[in-house]
């Protein structure tokens, strides 16, 4: 069939993406533990894997919109790669605004916030690696309900940050530095959840 | 047929999901006036009811993932449920975010907000509760449209408390407290005018 | 065919919302380079721009769902369309607020921010007039690459601009107007990103 792109290797994709997600999670604790100390060089390496991320993406969508027959829903493979990339996106974002802000202590939700992050990006990782065949349904489906368990006890931990950050700090400027990195944080739990619902969907369907 | 799967009543689901709806619009407007007499246990009231829509939300998804011939199109279906669980969640998130900060006195636009957030949830309840019979056509509509002046009445109300905030409040922290929950019952209000929008849609369309 | 409606330009409706886009990027800076002279004005101005935008969005959407053939994929039209109405709302919305917060003095990032959102909305007119021609669908792509490149300037911009707001500026409650108003423009900028991102995805598949 000469007139048909080379076939592209979607879920391919996907394990490459899931791969940077983990690598940027990662990162961003070593990040938040040094505090500040060689923050810029950490942000740059986030930077990096954040653009290694876009490539990949970016290429991905490209193929699909060339790509006549696929071996998934079209708008799930566009809605999957997408929201792989806003996790990337969003935890390079954690990272830069901590720099731009450099609170002035660490506030003890904030190490757990992002473990948080890494443990569902474990899970993502194991779930996307287990979707191309279709015998591993039920494992991925358990990694996909472990995000969502990660990401319930997320909600609980920055609700408690945010009730001890209100209740002890008094200093305003630093309340707002804190409050917008732990809400940072959760929206980035809250992508992980996004993307497990993405893949529960794409099972379910297939 | 023996291979469809039973079928699934969706318009009892979009049903459903309004009662909750609603009854978390009139818990809201409780627990925010009471203050925070009785906070946590309005909040565990808030919890259960939106556990029980995210119940409803995701047996109507797995259905939908298993049905084969659908009443309205499959993405419709999907956005719509979707769209009416947000708001619950948001709901509860307004409850929870304002006993996690405990503001030091109510704010004279908070009670208006939510009730425009308790208005339109019954806008809604009684345009999904008219979907069903096409006969209902324009009642359909017209609530839709007064969800949508609902709207628009929330945002003057939100900018009027805004301003009023910032030219009167001198503590930073209780107006950065008072600020987030206006701002959310904003959101709030935009998520029900979204559903409104989806409504609407899946009207015209049919 | 009388059982057809007339057809529609759909191409017509995205040229005119991208002008209304243009006209109130233009008034944005108008608005923020006075401070609060004749603010009132120039909100009252962006508020007849965004309900024009409305309802040249509203009628090419209602088209849409009566339409049996369109131009482009009918999912692409609404995104389209959404998205470039998004444009003009958030413009208005930056408006808006930023009369609301009436902030001390201009911070030197606002009007940066605000040129950033002018140019994109120019780059995506060029592009959304160029979409008719297949044969200037090279030139559509450059426009859209240019949005791209003004978004990431945008980014550095506010990444920039709150890094001196937090090193200087020391009233909690100034700070909070500052950091929002700049942050509802780099949001402003996203949406453009995002229109760009759409046309760009329409032109490769076509």
């Amino acid at each position: 069939m000469p007139f048909l792109p080379k076939s592209f290797d979607f879920y391919s994709g996907f394990e490459q993406l899931s791969t940077k997600m983990t690598e940027a999670a990662e990162e961003l604790i070593v990040l938040l533990r040094n505090g500040t100390v060689n923050g810029e060089q950490h942000v740059k390496q986030l930077k990096t894997i954040e653009n290694e991320a876009d490539h990949i993406a970016h290429e991905a969508l490209e193929r699909l919109n060339k790509t006549f027959i696929t071996p998934l829903d079209r708008e799930d493979i566009h809605g999957l790669v997408t929201a792989l990339d806003d996790v990337v996106d969003l935890i390079f974002a954690c990272g830069g605004r901590f720099l731009i802000y450099r609170p002035n202590y660490l506030h003890p939700a904030v190490i757990p916030m992002a473990e948080f992050i890494r443990n569902a990006t474990k899970e993502i990782y194991n779930a996307i690696h287990g979707m191309r065949n279709t015998s591993h349904r039920r494992q991925v489906l358990t990694h996909c309900i472990e995000v969502n368990r990660i990401e319930n006890s997320a909600d609980d931990q920055v609700r408690e940050g945010l009730k001890d950050l209100f209740a002890n700090e008094k200093d305003p400027i630093e309340l707002i530095k804190i409050k917008e990195v732990l809400e940072m944080l959760e929206e980035t739990n809250d992508a992980c959840e996004d993307v497990a619902h993405r893949i529960e969907g794409i099972v379910l369907k297939n």
